[in-house]
Order: C-alpha cells, then structure tokens, then sequence
C-alpha cells in the first residue's frame, strides 16, 4: 500500500465521482448513454486510475472500467467506485461487448483519441442499433479549469522544476555533456520526489539551441556558447514545464539584444494573459514584440499551451485561437527565437489565471546569465 | 551537430533509403500510390527523422516529411534524403492537402495509429478522387525482422540494461524508498550514454509487487520483502527490457517454490523460442509449466513481446498467437505470478532468434537471490 491515509483515499474517491456527476450531467442533456473514455488522463481524472491500459465507461447507470489482468488489481485499489470488467479478448472488443450487454443505444466517443481501428473493432462489438456520437473535449474541457486541489499539485510540481533547474545550472562548464547534464535533471527531479520527468529533459548547447525541441547528445559545452534547458516534473499526477536560456562564457552583443527581445515578449504575453482572453490574443501579444525587433521569423512555434495532468493539454496559445482562459486556467507562456545554425533563446513559465489576476507559478529569475 | 562523422551519415541514409525502396515495392504490388506513415517508430525507421510530430508521405515518386516550424531544422539534417514540407494549419490537414497535390489517387493509412479525427480531416483535405486503402504493418512487418545493426544496438541496450539492474540490487536495504531505486536506475543508465529508460522503471517491494505494472511509491522497503525490478533503456534508438525478482532476507519455502516455478517456465519459454515457431506455442510452454505447479491462475498477463524502435512491438507473444518467430526476431520472455496481497515474481530477458540458435541478450544471472 502506498503511504495514503484513508482518510485521503476518500476525500479523492469523492473528488473523482463528483467529476462523473458533472459528465453524467452533461450527457444526459445530450441524450447519450453512456461515455466511452480511452484517453489516459481523462481516465484518471474520472476514476483514480492510473495504469497505462483500459477503457472506462461512464453512463447513466454506473461507471465500468475494461482492463486486462496487470491491471484489476490496481484498478479496484485506485478506483473503488468504479465497476471493474476483466477484458477477454482484445480491449476494445471487451469495451464494445458491454455496451451491448448494458444496452446502452447512444454511445459518446472521442475522435481525438481512438484509432480508426479500436473505434471499428468496439463498433463491431458493439452490435447494431447502436448510434455513435463523437464527443470530443467532453473532459477535457473540464480539464481545462483546475481546482484548486489540481492548482495546488501543479504549484507543487513547478516549484520542483524551478529548483532543479536552479541547480542544474551550477553544473553547465566547458566539459560537460548534454547527455550527463539531461541525467542530472531527472535524478534531481526524483530525488525531489517526482513520479519524473513530464517529458525528457531538453539540453541544447551552441548552435543545437537553435532546434526548439532538440534531444541531449553526447556534444560537449564549448566556452561562449547558448544553453537552452527545457524540463518539467510529475508530481503526484500533476506536470510542469519551464525553460531558461543562459549564456556560457560573455556573451555578443546581438545574443544580448536577442535574449532582451524573448524576455520583452514574454512579459508582454504574460501581461495579456488575464481571464477572459482569447489565447491567440496572447500568443500576438509576444509575436508583435518579436516582429518589432525583427525577429519575427524566428519565432517558429506556438506561444504556450495548457497544463495539467498532460504536459500538453487544452488551450492551444497560438495564432488565431478564439478560445478564452478562464480563472482556473494553467498555461505556459514560451516565447523563442531560433537562428539556424547560429543559436536559440527561450525563455519559458507557467502561469495560473485567476478571476481578477495572474500567478506565475515558476518562481526562478528571469534575467539575462552569464557563468 | 552530434559527434557523428559524415560516413556514419551516408552509412544510415542509405539504410533509411534501402527500407523505403522495399516499402515502394510493397506498395507497388498492391497498387497504391502513396503510403502515409504517421506512427514515430514508423517514421523514424523509414527516414531518420526523429522528432515527435510528423506524417511522411512514401510514394511511388519520392518521400515527403509534413511538419511544422519546430522541427524542421531537424528534419533536413537527419533526414536528407526526403523533402520536408512545411505544414500551414494542422498536421493532417497539411498532410492531405500535399496528397492532393501529387494527384495520388490509392493512398494507403494506418488504421491502428491514426486516430478518428486526424484520419476524417486528412480525407477532407484530400479532396474526392481518392480510394483509402487500410495498410496495418506494412513497416511494423519489416521491422520484426531486425537488420544486423539493429541487432547490434539492441545487445548494447540489453547489456546496458542488466549492468543498470545489477548494480541497483546493491543499493536494496531496509529503509531505501521505491522512488529513489527508480531515480537511480534512471541515473545510471544516463551516465552509461542512454538516451532514456524505455518505459518508467517498475520498482515494487512487498505486496506492491503483485501489481504487474506498479509506479514507484514513496513506500519504504522492509526486511523480508520481494522486491521486483522491472527496466529498461533507449540506446540510440532501441530499447531493452529486463525484469529481476529477489527476496530481501529470508524467503519462506512457499516463495522459493514460487520463483523456482516462475524460472522454470522462463526456461521453458526460452527453449521453445525456435525460428518458425508459432508464439502462442511459446507463451504456452510457459503457461504449461506454471498451471503445472498449481499457478496458472497467478499468471496474469502474456508471455512477451517484440522489442526494437519501441519498448513494445510486433509480434505478441500471447496465448494463440499464430504469428511465428523468424531469424530477425527480437522478443522478451517475461512469465510471472501476482498474488494479490501477498507479492509477485517476475523474471524477463530479451531474446534474439537466430537461423539455428536462440540468443539470450540479456545475460546477468537469473538464480534465486536472497540479499
């Protein structure tokens, strides 16, 4: 048994049928049976469980998880109000054979998440009579408005990444590799306390900075070069994500005029981030910054993305977008510029958005670094 | 750039250029035009492009990689021998709009892979004129079949693997926390040149260790406990997978009898791994020699699976499976028994099958260990 009081076990029992009541609700007013729900998080988020593979099922009638035998015992530890179903056969065919012996005519599913080929063999199973209706974004629109027990989580968690990157950073000298610097993050990161890394760790020197989503190789760090380091932690289901650039040695005084542009511009994105907005006006307000500075170009991704269970989860904060931040929303703010060849430079934390103000939730300076 | 020399460049692009000229005369004799790859091992075993996000066009008239802004720096450097398109808008929607383009007309997909919604929008973009043809394991089929080199790295990820699992037995003393065993295993493969674990490292002591897929806790190990140890590394590119069960202080009898039944049906599994044998026949040598001593019931999940690019791949090495192992085959051998409650044992190695041998490439001891 994990170190989990019962008294805890409860109060997240509670926590996770009070979301099932708020889907239920939901599909009753759409006129649909039951749910079909394969994506991980959303798994979780409805029911505490946590293993890799399963299909849970929430419908008018009780909530059912399909999972195969690694797995039921796990299931009935994490997820007691939930209905466990021992698969036989393939997942999807098990998933498909209860919604026919429940009845269930209307089926929600989720596009975004079933292959074409789960979605036909659950079909098949499933029987005729039945009507499929997609329902994408169902949870994950819940998702996208933390509570505060999640906010508290993510805090957690973003702290963790601002002091292992603090840390990190006393070990960048002429010598050292990518590779043993990418080991360090996540040894650090568990050591902490983290289930791991919330994706692996990016450590870019030189002119690799200039590859937003380069993986640590064995290049070693040269003296007067960029350090891009990109990591995030999971603590207790939770994720976060930061990034510093800093410079190795002293730094051209393009790089500085650079690094001075990225930080305008988050800053500027960070300030327009307020409840109420829509993403893309975020996303412009750091690329009109850019652009001012000339470096529009670039600026090749999006501005941020939300946060939470999944290290990337609804909203998109990019060009363009039309949907809002609302309080309880968890987003990270990642402007860059990247020079092919020459070097990148971003600059990235996450923020929570409340009714009437912004949190950043990494807390760790963002000045310009020389060591 | 990686410390990588300009012949090793040539060598692998020929090797990635070889594979495609097979996939074309595949698709040739079945009369498509184009095969849209959008699976990352896929990609990456068809190009050399290693980035998360992407769908490669293979067709009778070249190689396309669709991607975005972030990556495609990346894509020219380690896939040279394709072009890289850059996508405006969504991924599948770009990648649609390039079929048009071209004018193919069969286009083949992977219905395991893509999802509902990627698959409808690539379609739409697609225009009319198009028939769709399913093509599941067109490259997982050439990928069973692992080429001399790949070969190569998988002995290294496994040595790698064991030295990692060895060397982590010694630091197992009353007191010692699950999650800092997995932060170590973590650390020592980094340090040893991985570029990650291939999956989140399983460390579950006590009754934890009858949950076949348990997460780390902060659970601390207590004297008299089973202790399974469940790991495995990504070096460049593929992955290894070993499993180790042992007793901190004294085992009962009734636990010695259970991981001499466990070892025993490993060693029956290995043996029955012949080329041209079917899988189910070796899963069931196992199966038979557990529901022999009276556990069969405690054995819970299959016997293996294939290893390579991903952690699991084709084939399945499950109860009636008719899929046969061949020279090339990479699979691991993994019986278990999970009594809930009281604890698990486990013992993996990954296999390599030869014309006239069977080859254990994980090769640390396998014997009973009480530390």
């Amino acid at each position: 048994m994990e170190e989990t009081s019962v008294s805890s076990i409860l109060f997240m029992n509670s926590v996770f049928s009070k979301r099932r009541a708020v889907v239920r609700k939901n599909l009753a007013e759409r006129g649909v049976d039951a749910l079909v729900v394969n994506q991980a998080a959303n798994r979780y988020y409805l029911s505490g469980f946590s293993g890799e593979d399963g299909v849970l099922v929430v419908s008018r009638d009780g909530t059912f998880l399909v999972s195969d035998g690694r797995f039921t015992t796990q299931a009935k530890e994490e997820a007691p109000g939930v209905r466990v179903v021992l698969q036989k056969g393939g997942l999807y065919e098990a998933a498909g054979k209860l919604l026919r012996s429940r009845g269930y005519r209307r089926i929600g599913y989720d596009p975004d998440s079933l292959t074409v080929a789960d979605f036909a063999g659950m079909r098949r199973a499933a029987g005729r009579k039945r009507a499929w209706q997609r329902a994408s974004g169902v949870v994950e629109g819940l998702r996208a408005r933390k509570e505060p027990s999640e906010l508290a989580e993510i805090r957690q968690a973003a702290v963790l990444a601002g002091e292992v990157l603090e840390r990190t950073l006393k070990l960048l000298r002429p010598g050292v590799r990518e590779t043993e610097i990418a080991a360090e993050i996540e040894y650090q990161m568990r050591r902490r306390g983290a289930a791991g890394p919330s994706f692996p760790p990016i450590v870019a020197f030189g002119e690799r900075s200039a590859l937003p989503h380069a993986r640590p190789t064995r290049r070693k760090l040269r003296r007067n070069e960029l350090v891009v380091l990109d990591l995030g932690a999971i603590l207790a289901h939770y994720c976060s994500d930061i990034t510093r650039t800093v410079f190795v040695g002293n730094a051209p005084r393009r790089v500085r005029r650079w690094y001075q542009a990225v930080l305008e511009a988050q800053g500027a994105a960070i300030s327009a981030a307020k409840a109420g907005v829509e993403c893309g006006e975020i996303d412009g307000a750091a690329r009109k910054v850019l652009t001012g500075h000339g470096l529009g170009r670039y600026f090749v991704h999006s501005t941020g993305h939300g946060l939470g269970l999944e290290i990337h989860e609804a909203p998109r904060v990019a060009r363009g977008q039309k949907q809002r931040v609302l309080p309880g929303s968890v987003i990270t703010i990642e402007p860059g510029i990247y020079v092919p060849g020459v070097g990148g430079i971003r600059i990235e934390d996450d923020v929570a958005i409340h009714e009437a103000s912004t949190e950043v939730l990494t807390r760790i300076p963002r000045e310009f670094t020389e060591l």
